[in-house]
């Protein structure tokens, strides 16, 4: 069976669970505490962080190799898309959310808001939680702007850049700190994305002691 | 022509100009001071950094991204592996440098050193160079443990991890902050890497103010 080595919060391992999920993969999710440092985790990835696939023998480790190893391996759909043009602007895009996206806002509300509270570092700093509900303003806008200009992110198909996009967002959607009503392009590309099968497991993840905001499982918010 | 804006220490460029001279693809290089915000540069890649390659008619930004893009075009020689196993090895020694050894090494060092120095924001920290250095042991520990066993980090031929690794290390080197001696196995794998044609280029860069380390360009250092 397909394993997936993930943590419910994890931007990088949603992306992989709805690549999965669109290529009808079947899958088992394993919760990993990174922060353990399990002897047999660290064998599989050195690197120590999820997620981590395990497709049969092959283990595969970050989830941009984990998704030029899906890509590679079962081509229906494709998710990076059909031609170079795509395929550079698919990939451009993944790592703007997997990059800039994440350290500019992910980072700084995730880590204030739930790795402080649960692995230590003292009391969240709201200036970092300021600054990352500012950043998102700006890459909100972007999504706007090219879902005004394209069906999807990169062009006409979903690719690899809506998927990091959307995990990262509903990340920050769980905490409620998305300025949905803001930026109203920007949110109906995320209602397409939420009603899709591969995007329904997200909905469910729960963790110990912070309940996701009232509208995240909610698909006409 | 095939352009490539790059700036001299940024490693991903580096990365980038080895892969292009590795596969005997003819670039030119067109330094983009990215702090000035060029608006033709940033139409080219809205994220504002290097590298970017312009191939003709394709402008394709993001190193990793371009990575595979020169490996989807030109197939000769394959640079990411010929197995599904060595391909997911390969990229994951890539990224294992572009974001964890880049964060714990490079980051601190360059910063310090050259980003203060030439863009503002004080005297150098020498508690984070400091920490950098202290940081470089054990990732060149681990390339002494994988070419114990291997003939190149991810396997038997030359990959992205390779050109990944080099690419940090190379601009380290260029600082002097390598400490060569104490990982007799690393130094190997360096040299065999810096007495290749696509390294020479490297070795010829300057940048004003900053004269690199003496053994930088010595073969036999």
């Amino acid at each position: 069976m397909r394993i997936v080595y993930h943590l419910p919060l994890s931007p990088f391992s949603r992306k992989v669970r709805l690549a999965l999920g669109e290529k009808k993969l079947a899958f088992e999710l394993q919760i990993e505490n990174v922060w353990q440092r399990r002897d047999e985790f660290l064998a599989l990835n050195p690197a120590g962080q999820v997620p981590v696939l395990l497709d049969g023998e092959m283990a595969v480790s970050d989830s941009t190799a984990i998704f030029e190893y899906l890509e590679e391996t079962y081509t229906d759909p494709m998710l990076i898309g059909d031609t170079p043009v795509v395929r550079a602007e698919a990939r451009r895009l993944a790592f703007w959310f997997d990059l800039k996206f994440f350290s500019e806002v992910t980072a700084n509300i995730l880590d204030e808001k739930i790795m402080k509270r649960f692995h230590g570092g003292g009391e969240p700093d709201s200036e970092r939680i300021r600054l990352g509900k500012n950043n998102i303003h700006y890459h909100l806008e972007y999504i706007g702007f090219l879902t005004e200009r394209r069906n999807w992110l990169a062009g006409d198909n979903l690719t690899c850049a809506d998927l990091a996009a959307v995990a990262h967002l509903s990340v920050i959607d769980y905490l409620g700190d998305v300025p949905w009503d803001e930026h109203i392009e920007a949110k109906s590309w995320y209602v397409r994305l939420k009603s899709r099968p591969s995007f329904q497991p997200l909905l469910t993840d729960r963790i110990a002691g912070v309940l996701p905001a009232r509208a995240y499982t909610d698909l006409d918010f």
